[in-house]
Formats: C-alpha cells, sequence, structure tokens
C-alpha cells in the first residue's frame, strides 16, 4: 500500500438488475464500506446501483472516476451475455477490449484446455492495460482500469479478494467512531447535540439512529472523526447531556 | 391509485451517512423495489447512496427528479440536527421551507402539547405545497414534493407507510418474472443463453446467478417481462437447453 495522504475517498457502483429489482439483498455495500474505512483510510463518499445497460455504466463510469479517488464496481464480469462491466468500462475508457493474457493463462490452468470454452475465455477479456486483482476462491480475476476497480457481484468471492486489491490503493487517515447508546428518544437531546455538533463542525461528524431493544426506545449517537482526542471530548460532552437530562446510558 | 399508463420508473435516494460508513446494513432498497415492482408496476431504474451533506442532496434531487418518473428517497426526516431531507429538498425545488399545518396538528396531539418541543416540530416542517403520507406506527409523517416521495430511515416505520404512497402514484405495467434453477455453471449455458436473450431482446431480459447449495453449484436464470405469454417462451426455450445438455433442473 502506498504512501498516506489526508483524505482518500471512494464510489461504489453495483452493477445488476438483480440487486435493483430487489430480488437479491445487497451484501457488498456495507462489506467494502467497512474494509475500506477500516483496512484503508479511505471513506465510501457514494453508492450507485445501476442496471446492466451499457449506456449507464459507460454514463456512471466517467461520472465517477472523475469524481471520487477511486470506483469499485461490483458485478457483471462473469461469463454470461448479461457480463458487461469489462466491455463497458473499456468503452468508457476508450481502450481495447481484449484478452488479457496472465488472466488467460490463470483460467486456462484453472478450467484445463479442454473445459475453456468461449463463456470462460470472456473472463480473460479486459480493458486493455488493466492490471489483475487475484481471485483465491474461484481464479477469475478482478482488475483494475485507471481508478476503477471491478470486482464480482458473489459477495463469497469478493469478500476473498478485497485484500488483493490493497496494492493498487493510497492509504487515507482512518476514520474512528465512538457510539453512545442512551435509553431516551432522539427529541430529548436533538437541541443540545446540534450545539455540540456546531460546536465541532470540522472535526467530528455526529450522527444519531434511533433502535428498538427489548421493548425499548433509545438512540444510538455515532460520532465519526480522524482525530481521536476531538471524538473523546465530544463523548465528554454528550456523557455529561446525558447525566444532565437523567438518561439512561447502554452498556453493550 | 391513478391510471395504468405503460412504462413507469422510479429512483431511489438513500440518504445517510451510518449506511455509506457500512456501520447499517440497508433494507430499505429491496423492500422498496418489490413493493414498487409487485404492488405499482413500477420499475426501480437507479439507486443512489448519498451522506447528508445539503448540496448533495440537493443536486441529486434535481437530476434524479428530472430523469425518472418517482424519486424515493429514505432517511433524514427526524427530529435531529442530521435529519436535512425536508430542508434540502425545499432548497432544490426554491420553496419555503415551513410548517406543515395538518402534519404540525397530527404531531401536537400525538405528543401532546405539553411533549410538543422543538425537536419534534421540526418534524412537522416541510417543502411548501408538500402532501403528507401518513405513518401509522409513529405519527410523524412522510411527505411528497412534486414527485418525490420522502420516508424515514428506520425499515420497521417505513414498512408500515409505504401502502400511503400509493394514492400518488400512476401505476404502470407489472414485470413478471419466472427462475429456472439448474445445476450447471454459467459457462456451460452462456452461449445458447446469449442467444436466446438476442431473439427476446425487445421484450424479455434474462439474468444468471451463481448459487450455492449443500455443497453443489448451480445457476439461478431469471427472465424478466410484462409479458406472460413470452417470459413462457423463453421459459420453455431454456427448459430445452437444459434436456438437450442433460443438467439437472432444481424445483424449489
Amino acid at each position: 500500500m502506498k504512501k498516506k495522504i489526508k483524505k482518500v475517498n471512494a464510489a461504489i457502483l453495483i452493477i445488476g438488475n438483480e440487486i435493483l429489482s430487489g430480488r437479491t439483498q445487497d451484501k457488498n455495500i456495507a462489506f467494502i464500506s467497512n474494509w475500506l474505512n477500516l483496512k484503508c483510510g479511505i471513506t465510501v463518499s457514494e453508492v450507485r446501483i445501476i442496471p446492466d445497460i451499457e449506456k449507464t455504466i459507460i454514463e456512471n463510469i466517467l461520472v465517477l472516476s472523475k469524481k471520487f479517488n477511486y470506483v469499485f464496481t461490483t458485478g457483471g464480469i462473469g461469463p454470461t451475455h448479461d457480463d458487461i462491466t469489462a466491455k463497458s468500462i473499456s468503452k468508457a475508457f476508450k481502450v481495447k477490449y481484449e484478452y488479457h493474457k496472465e488472466a488467460f493463462k490463470i483460467l486456462e490452468k484453472y478450467y484445463g484446455k479442454n473445459k475453456f470454452n468461449d463463456g470462460r475465455k470472456k473472463m480473460a477479456k479486459m480493458p486493455r492495460g488493466a492490471k489483475l486483482i487475484y481471485n483465491p476462491s474461484s481464479a477469475a480475476p478482478g482488475f483494475i482500469t485507471k481508478n476503477v476497480l471491478s470486482l464480482p457481484g458473489v459477495p463469497s468471492i469478493l469478500n476473498s479478494m478485497i485484500e488483493n486489491c490493497k496494492r493498487y490503493l493510497i492509504k487515507g487517515f482512518k476514520v474512528h467512531s465512538k457510539t453512545l447508546n442512551l435509553y431516551t428518544v432522539e427529541s430529548n437531546i436533538s437541541k443540545k447535540m446540534g450545539q455540540i455538533q456546531k460546536k465541532y463542525m470540522k472535526s467530528v461528524e455526529i450522527g444519531s439512529y434511533p433502535f428498538f431493544r427489548l421493548g425499548k426506545i433509545g438512540v444510538s449517537i455515532v460520532s465519526r472523526s480522524t482525530s481521536i482526542s476531538k471524538l473523546e471530548s465530544v463523548n465528554k460532552e454528550l456523557t455529561k447531556l446525558a447525566k444532565l437530562k437523567k438518561i439512561q446510558i447502554l452498556k453493550i
């Protein structure tokens, strides 16, 4: 992994009709986002889910790759007709869509010459100049083209490959978080919490999320920052607020 | 629900740092998408997940509301400082952000005059001209502004409100689907399946998704169409293909 720079961000582009239609529940967004933050200090700033339509993929690749340091695509790199991610990225960046020699060799070895049919060969076709993201579970590699990293849609396979993305990423500062769980309702603390947020506007991001636990209502207050000391200051102020309002703090 | 027109589409805009950071696993996308398709014949064509940043919300509301028949937003309509959806939509459409009289009455009645504090009052502030989406589980209503329907982020509350969106929606033709589960690998059928897709290019959308069941590998082939007869034709051709290749069909 390369040298640290201060703020590094990424977008995730989920390519697949099965997620859009609601047939399949996405599991990749939370996984990639957590991994990027914890392991690389990279913040996911936008996610888009789009259908398997070439024009749509091209448009989104161009917009997101300009706007963010990295784009992670998932889905559409298998052997069937609806797998058009590699071809679409080639068109977006105006480079040839062709066999990647090393990917071809990896797949030929994995399947054996006799079973290396056209569908499987398709998985070796990539944008010219792409570098491989190795796949320890089912051989077919992902690839990086400029700042776009393309991974498969099947979560177990994606998960097995994610560490192999690291070599291509610049590391940013990790965002730390602290959660305070309070047995209260949001509106009871919203005013004072808003004031605390204002005070730490530039360094800490405070979010509040209602929860239900064993029939009781509560609020999780999540503070996020690259500075641990600022986080602790916020946490102190929030804890003070809870005590002042006689709110029970839930310890998990 | 209003008169049917042929093709009606929608976008979902998830507003919330907690989903982007991977802290919370989204459950609303699949729920809304399934409901829109099954109950309203509306296809979700794009999903975006964005942070609680006013400028970003405004930009996305403007782009998506122009591009699609409807936009469903989730999140950011509670009582705290990070709930800025209503204010941002007001700014996007250049209308006043003000108390909605009926919403104010509903909330005042629900909480009682004594407990109707500033945070709770905030939930009655909406873009001028908004119409309410009633909330049977926790009172605070959602709202529709032009073609943008705003719902809360908590899945159980959102689920309880979804039927109340129906009155505002034009109904489209329902997309039916048929799934054929085959004990084979994608590359074994990809060529012929691609040909079938080409033949039915305009009427049926065929997707293939690998699965793992009891240690065996398979492919779900999902065909989707507004025409049941076309769907059945495709299914016949796919079943014929499976028999020809001696592939076991899994009955679920």
